[in-house]
């Protein structure tokens, strides 16, 4: 499984991966799932991915590949991060295809992956743009600033109550690794490394990247102290009063 | 969707649910997922179900008119919460059988349900179980103590934190509402009237139990608290070291 999550602020972008992967519960791995693409110097483009591994390292490969060789259609060439993510949702397909194809009939086998890509071609704007196994895409709003893939659902209460656009880089940072910390609780095929990168708009460099440990100190420190204050505001909830107290009724056939 | 808890601690027994049930986005209605079956005194039995309504309804009155007639087995009859469990199991899969077989190949039918059997039948302890739509079923143990049914991950985080066998029957009822809370946060199609029964061990009767409404006092008045708390929590984290950061590499094809 997978869980990763980039955040669209006003300041930049917080992208935050795992690195566990299995093929099965029997065979687990560590890869990176955060992809810095060599663009040229006048746009950033990193990719996270979810799903089967084949495909997204094809992907990836095919994106550098593309770029080498000066392909009539590549990361150097599109003009916005909204037609790098229709370009590569055409790749992803492409790849999917090939292999699905060519096992007809056999079952169990999933060639499906998820992207988002991110960052930010000049002059416009940062973003993030998030690529479905199909090749259509959906990018954040105002009023969702983060798209998320892998396993979503136990880490998304966080995110819902404390991202805003103008979230700080850091303060969203913190925010994912929380995040990132309850889905790893939940989900033991979501596993450290961590992988947290921190984008400041308009810089088109990469270079505030952290990789986290499972006994980073950091790490440990962060989710002691959460753990700790969650206590805290939990013992310190009120009593339910007994005013609103009633007898169940019971089931009339 | 649904979401109901079951929480078995050392004084007792810990029932939470929702109220909405959507046959399509389109159509949505309250029906209480939580049903109190009148047995003998000497034993306590209460339900809880996630999935098919008509499903769910059909075994609730099913077991209900088992115990009316007088079968042969019923849940006054059964001598332990596991065979009531079976039994249930079995009245599960007869009802979601009758209605997929006169379906056969029409898609997009779902008959199945899952549900929780919660209570006590003396002399035995008081326990919980989890009957999937297969039938067969699972209880809790020491290291987990609660079970969930629906829409489960967004609110399993805060379980696992504070959930202990010794945690008691009011603090395992404000974890309940607070992981209610952050599911209805995250799915919409969960939703008030929230349902909350505590059920002392060895007292067979149903006399704790709340009915919570969206704009009532206590629920308002512990979500904007937990919030809050968890605001002052989420500030008080320490930063980043800048000794952990390093440059992303770019990808080498």
């Amino acid at each position: 499984m997978t869980y990763c999550i980039v955040v669209s602020v006003k300041e930049g972008l917080v992208l935050t991966s795992d690195s566990r992967t299995n093929a099965g519960i029997d065979n687990v791995s560590i890869h990176r799932k955060m992809h810095a693409l060599p663009t040229h110097t006048n746009r950033t483009i990193v990719l996270l991915s979810a799903g089967n591994l084949a495909t997204t390292q094809a992907v990836v490969d095919q994106l550098a590949r593309d770029m080498k060789e000066n392909a009539a259609v590549n990361l150097n060439t599109v003009a916005s991060l909204a037609e790098a993510a229709e370009y590569l949702g055409q790749i992803s397909v492409c790849k999917q295809n090939r292999h699905t194809n060519a096992n007809a009939g056999q079952n169990g086998f999933f060639p499906a992956a998820t992207f988002i890509l991110a960052g930010q071609i000049a002059p416009a704007a940062h973003g993030a743009y998030l690529i479905y196994p199909e090749g259509n895409f959906i990018t954040t709003s105002s009023h969702t600033p983060y798209l998320q893939i892998g396993e979503i659902k136990y880490g998304k209460p966080v995110l819902d109550r404390f991202l805003k656009v103008d979230t700080s880089l850091h303060e969203a940072g913190r925010c994912c690794l929380i995040s990132m910390d309850s889905t790893m609780r939940s989900n033991v095929s979501v596993g450290a490394p961590v992988d947290l990168l921190i984008y400041r708009k308009d810089s088109y460099h990469l270079q505030e990247y952290y990789c986290f440990q499972e006994d980073d100190d950091y790490l440990l420190q962060l989710r002691r102290l959460w753990h700790e204050k969650l206590k805290e505001s939990f013992a310190a909830l009120p009593h339910i009063g007994n005013n609103e107290m009633h007898t169940l009724p019971y089931y009339q056939d």
